[in-house]
């Protein structure tokens, strides 16, 4: 996105509300021209032209020979405040995609360019007016799937994050002050360094305690995948549907029909679960169809968290545990560089307990037909997923961020070397463990900024954001 | 939706812009207490209950324990200068699915009931901001799927519908108070009656051509459908692909996998186009799946409007032509109902006609390798599409509702009798013809309105509008 056509003074322009049919539809511009530009295509210019920032005007938008594209609302804000920190229109339209496609057709024939993923948000973070935690949990906040994770991300916005890394920053800039200061008296070989360990440490420990969040954040923001696994005719269907009866929050997204894999989010306790039921394994497949169905049940498999296998209980134990054998050397085989993880991912389901069969040891008695045993299974996917996972408070900072992990542990890194060192090394060195802290923290929040980084940032963003 | 508890003195809020992952969404609020119940959760309270119309406020909005929920944009409408004509609030949030569920829950404790499709626009009717043919034109400018589409809805909306319709009513009146005038000197026998036929008689002719252009209105509106059958491996799959290629505009919706049937939305000269892939048909079908596939076939093309018959041209000429009179003994036998009409509605494609084949007579002989042959389809489904349909000019009224054009032809039928009888009978009888074309047309701008009709008007709509 910020490759190198790009421009601060570009009036852009973007689809700000997902596509699709509703009653509304937000279109959103930026530019220090773009009230203008707007002005040129309202059937009541003025108004805008002269509007003061967070003013509404009711009126059309017209294309450019005159004619009538859409009542609309248009919202006017201006620099700086605004959410780009720009003079910036909204226009609220019908929500309808021909209306969207024809609004920005309109805006692209006035000049306006199609805004880049996250680009408003670059130019917010570019014109000073949030740090890039911040504008990371924007996106966080968007992409949540269960209320606790948008409360995670939410703290973030707030400036949780922030805080605990500016806080850091201020004590590793007041040691850098001492250091430099040391460093010009550093002829005269009597004087004392007046560097002290105490605050870097306690900053080092509050950023050790966010980069142990890390794990929880992404957790409740990326959720975990739980795979429903065993031979054709073993109930995974129904066991599936029994996921989708008992936990009733959020269920979307379910592609595909019986010959592909079909999948839901689920919330389990705040967590995100994305639950994929497979096509049946079996050894012997000859059919194309079928082939290439247990090929992706293999690619959902590697990439579970959880696998539950599902065992026909209808059928005798002694078939079972054979099943059960096969399908361990079958997942030991396909999984060859999990092999070690495996046996700490599996859960074992003895489905159809309602046919008088007693579950073997190790496999949890589930009646997907009555639902008895679900209370159960839903409790050891929980303990495998929370398994060295500590809560935090409802309120404490989370980071979920690879990017912002890596800088918080390269940050605690130098700051560590600093503490340790502080009167066993020149203070030139300290100097230069002072400087890796504070780049670490500084790209952290963005003050320091590496375009590869943004590039990668920004694009994950949606379009309009 | 307007049953027994429904009530305008609710607050009321919805969702307005679609659901799904966006930068932001729209969550819209009306009701005369609503601004005060907003401040309520609002960071500055009396930011929003000092607040005139058409001003936006940044806030943060919190939760009734005052614990953030995100930050907004709130925009205050004031009555009756707002959509409903009530006062009003929009909240503009962050636009992910978690949020906005948490938004509502919010709104929800605090008073606010779920509003019912579409009864923003409802309020805004009842409160006389709009007549029933722009509520109408509003849905159907939402539901548009082409430009074109998009257009004629707007033309409506803008109040071409309801001008003729007014103005034939305003010629109505006039003759209905010639004659209340006509029946209150009725016994004085040898008063003439003052009323003419001439004004009455251009205003039925100005709504016969309004009524002229509902097949145009629906053609554009619900666009067509066209279905590909034939039998296996007879290249439809690849003809569904070619006119994805070829109509490189609007391509939305297509589920479903190789056993389910595949369909796309496209846009031919601003006509919707459902193409429509369907199973191959085979008369001795086993596979319980394969014969499901067909029975869905069946209802597809038993609601076609087009049907592309696509045969194999590398086979034999022979063996095609046994082919073609399978399928038509086939289709017959499933469209029994429809048997006069299917000659009309097929289309003959002689596939694979770059394997030097000669296609027969009646069949277009197109290659899906080469695309050669393409155009001349297009054209084919363009004529019988438009077969005895009268374009209307670019700006001309266009109507599209199957209720606006039953109420037209009840006020004509009204009105012609009026005209035809003028000078025959008694003034009783003139004005009880008056007095039902002003009903029709009442009935028609919403004046004269029916709880039943309203009930299925408005529930047709999205939420939030």
């Amino acid at each position: 996105m910020m490759n190198n056509d790009y421009s601060l003074d570009d009036a852009i322009a973007a689809l700000a509300t997902p596509r699709g049919k509703g009653a509304l539809a937000v279109i959103r511009t930026s530019g220090s021209r773009c009230v203008a530009m707007v002005a040129g295509l309202f059937s009541r210019p003025r108004a805008l032209l002269e509007s003061e920032g967070y003013r509404v005007h009711h009126g059309w938008l017209l294309d450019s020979r005159g004619k009538k594209v859409d009542e609309i609302l248009a919202t006017v804000f201006r620099a700086p405040a605004s959410y780009t920190g720009e003079d910036s229109v909204e226009l609220s339209c019908h929500g309808g995609p021909a209306v969207v496609d024809r609004v920005m057709a309109v805006l692209r024939e006035a000049g306006f360019r199609d805004a880049a993923p996250g680009e408003f948000t670059f130019r917010a973070f570019a014109g000073g007016k949030m740090d890039l935690t911040r504008a990371e949990a924007v996106k966080e906040i968007i992409d949540s799937r269960t209320d606790r994770a948008r409360a995670m991300a939410l703290s973030r916005l707030s400036g949780s994050v922030a805080a605990i890394v500016n806080s850091a920053k201020d004590a590793v800039k007041m040691q850098a002050a001492s250091a430099a200061l040391a460093l010009d008296y550093a002829e005269d070989e009597t004087e004392e360094v007046p560097l002290e360990a105490g605050k870097v440490k306690d900053a080092s420990l509050a950023l050790k305690r966010l980069i142990g969040t890390w794990e929880t954040g992404r957790l409740f923001g990326d959720g975990i995948r739980v795979v429903l696994a065993g031979p054709s005719n073993a109930g995974k269907s129904s066991l599936f549907n029994l996921f989708l009866r008992e936990e009733r929050s959020i269920v979307t997204e379910i592609p595909g029909t019986t010959r592909d894999w079909v999948e839901a989010w689920l919330n389990l306790d705040g967590i995100p679960l994305l639950l994929t039921d497979t096509a049946g394994l079996r050894e012997a497949a000859s059919d194309p169809v079928e082939i290439e169905g247990i090929k992706r049940t293999h690619l959902q498999i590697k990439a579970a968290d959880v696998i539950v296998l599902v065992a026909d209980g209808s059928i005798s134990e002694q078939a079972a545990r054979e099943h059960e054998e096969y399908l361990f050397r079958f997942l030991e085989k396909e999984l060859r560089d999990v092999r070690d993880s495996l046996e700490e991912k599996i859960i074992r389901v003895w489905n159809k307990s309602d046919l008088n069969s007693v579950a073997p040891e190790g496999w949890l008695a589930v009646s997907t037909l009555s639902g008895r045993g679900f209370d159960r299974l839903e409790s050891a996917i929980r303990d495998k997923v929370l398994e060295g996972v500590i809560l935090p408070s409802d309120d404490a900072p989370v980071i979920n961020s690879v990017r912002q992990r890596k800088l918080l542990e390269r940050a605690v890194l130098a700051m560590d070397r600093f503490s340790e060192s502080i009167h066993s090394v020149s203070p030139d060195l300290l100097a230069e463990d002072l400087r890796d802290a504070l780049d670490a923290l500084g790209e952290l929040t963005g003050e320091v900024t590496r375009e590869d980084i943004l590039d990668t940032l920004f694009s994950e963003f949606c379009v309009g954001k």
